[in-house]
């Protein structure tokens, strides 16, 4: 029986070869034959597939496939190849991969919340001078998306004394955190959110769901977190929320197109900060063991765990 | 008897007259005779003076003085008075600012050690490139003060995933911790920190210890955050660790003097961030229980708390 692994990948964020050989070898306490996409030998001997952003067409080559997994913790990379192979998908949970896609968002929303944008004006006029603070209580903090990141980053958030809420497709329970839902949840929670953070998958439903009704649907002066997908977002839209002066400031970290093209207005925007999808890579050392689970899972014939559905994209 | 406040204080940072009228008195549940200093009236009226860098020589004034409250969670502002009046002196703990200085710590190691320094120069140039990034767990904290602010900061930096370390006088014990103390425990809390957070009150003993000798101890590449007093610091010494690439790169919120003088080099240093002594503001709203505690435990004759060793400077 073919046993090969191979990585395919011709992008950054989702580890690397040589990390994985290595540290899937170890979770599993052996060595592992694992080959770099697109030098795999014969390509009938690849029986697990670990892929970031594959090149549309290439998982299709390998014949003897029987389980991709999803170095990234998104899937939208994989649904987009119309001849993805019809096997079982999943996905690594990587806590390294969690805990940073929360350091990026604490990390803007207390840029936000501590008026660090006016004070790095201030040091480069020399001026000493106490912007009134807000109560950290009274700041509301809202989270779109309530799943692996989603719930980590809103419970993290929530320790730090924030009025914290967050949205999500089914109705959920976490502790410290309004949870709102679906389409009748989502204009409340729009409302009440002061520092908007999406880490919602990429989905039909959730493509351009970010437009000019919901930038207007929250408080004059918000701010928004991207750190999910690009394509949630109506950029158009984003720009003339910023521009009218409704929201303060957005910190995006993706995009439509990746690399952000040289000449889109993202890049000069005064209100804008742009990150290079850096708010979650995969870190073959935390994201390892996930993975490794999932092999032992299919040699034993049990069931896999991290599926994704391919109906509902995530 | 006197029964009369006064607020007493000619800067920002300490609350304001108005909002402790309203905060202490909703706290004690009675309306409060509270003044704003210099419009005190009578001054044989002051039993109970809320000070922040109080004139030096105005607590002296009041002759039926029984409480020295400092609303800052620092009193060296009170003890550089040649003139104290020989009272107790207690200060506020106050949850609201103990937030925002863990906060402060937060983001400005997030700042490092999410590059985000990088990030904003390669927008700047419309670059789009991944720093490598560098795994949580392996990026070492330390926090020099374990007192309210320290442990919490601490304790807050931990949940983040860092590997975090704490410093001071006596031995402490705190839970995800590792906790060094005295001259004796220096050395080695310095060699392995990559985020050094200074949180110490200011004190005969802290003056001027972070020196040549201590920036030096640090890791090459180390990052130092203070939030604690700018008399901690030889301030040649930092900028002198900083041109010489040891250092990376300081964050400071306090100095020598403040304001921080125009033509002071901290101002344009390509490596400091300079913000105007705002990391944790006193806030009325959650600190007047802690004040109301011991207005009553005045009034009622028992044992106050919070009390201030005037012989060890905190
Ligand atoms: N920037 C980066 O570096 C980076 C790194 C990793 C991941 N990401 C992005 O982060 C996303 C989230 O990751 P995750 O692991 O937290 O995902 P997840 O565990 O699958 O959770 C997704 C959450 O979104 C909610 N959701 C999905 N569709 C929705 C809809 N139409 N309306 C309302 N809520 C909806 C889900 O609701 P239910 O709870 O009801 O299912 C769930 O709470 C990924 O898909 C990826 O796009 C970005
Ligand atoms: N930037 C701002 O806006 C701002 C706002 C508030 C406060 N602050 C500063 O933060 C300081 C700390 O506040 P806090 O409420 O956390 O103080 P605290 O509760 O009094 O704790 C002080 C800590 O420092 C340690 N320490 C004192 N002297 C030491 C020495 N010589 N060597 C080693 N450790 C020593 C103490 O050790 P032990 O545990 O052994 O006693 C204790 O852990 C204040 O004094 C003030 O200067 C700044």
């Amino acid at each position: 029986m073919s046993a090969a692994f191979a990585y395919v990948s011709d992008a950054q964020g989702g580890g690397d070869a040589d990390g994985w050989r290595q540290r899937l070898g170890a979770a599993l306490g052996e060595a592992i034959d694992l080959r770099a996409w697109p030098d795999i030998g014969d390509a009938q001997d690849i029986a697990i597939a670990l892929a970031w952003k594959p090149p549309p067409g290439a998982l299709a080559r390998l014949p003897n496939l029987r389980l991709i997994v999803s170095t990234g913790m998104g899937v939208d990379h994989l649904l987009v190849d119309p001849a993805l192979p019809d096997v079982p998908i999943v996905r690594v949970i990587d806590p390294g991969l969690v805990g940073q896609m929360a350091e990026y968002a604490i990390y803007w929303t207390l840029h936000h919340h501590r008026d660090m944008e006016a004070y790095g004006t201030q040091q480069r006029q020399r001026r000493w001078h106490e912007v009134p603070f807000t109560d950290t209580a009274t700041r509301r903090v809202g989270v779109m998306g309530l799943g692996e990141i989603g719930a980590d980053t809103a419970s993290k958030i929530a320790g730090l004394g924030f009025a914290t809420a967050g949205w999500s497709r089914s109705p959920r329970a976490i502790d410290g955190i309004e949870c709102f839902s679906g389409a009748a949840g989502l204009t409340a929670f729009l409302q009440r959110t002061d520092i908007l953070i999406d880490v919602l998958p990429m989905t039909p439903q959730t493509a351009g769901m970010l437009d000019a009704r919901a930038f207007t649907l929250l408080p004059r002066g918000a701010f928004f977190i991207n750190m999910a997908r690009g394509g949630h977002v109506v950029d158009d839209d984003l720009i003339a929320a910023l521009d009218s002066g409704h929201l303060a400031g957005a910190a995006l970290d993706v995009f439509h197109a990746e690399p952000l093209p040289a000449d889109h207005p993202f890049w000069t925007h005064p209100k804008i900060k742009v990150t290079p999808h850096i708010a979650g890579p995969t870190n073959p050392r935390t994201a390892a063991e996930s993975v490794a689970q999932n092999v032992r899972r299919l040699r034993a014939g049990a069931a896999l765990v991290n599926l994704i559905d391919r109906n509902a994209g995530y």
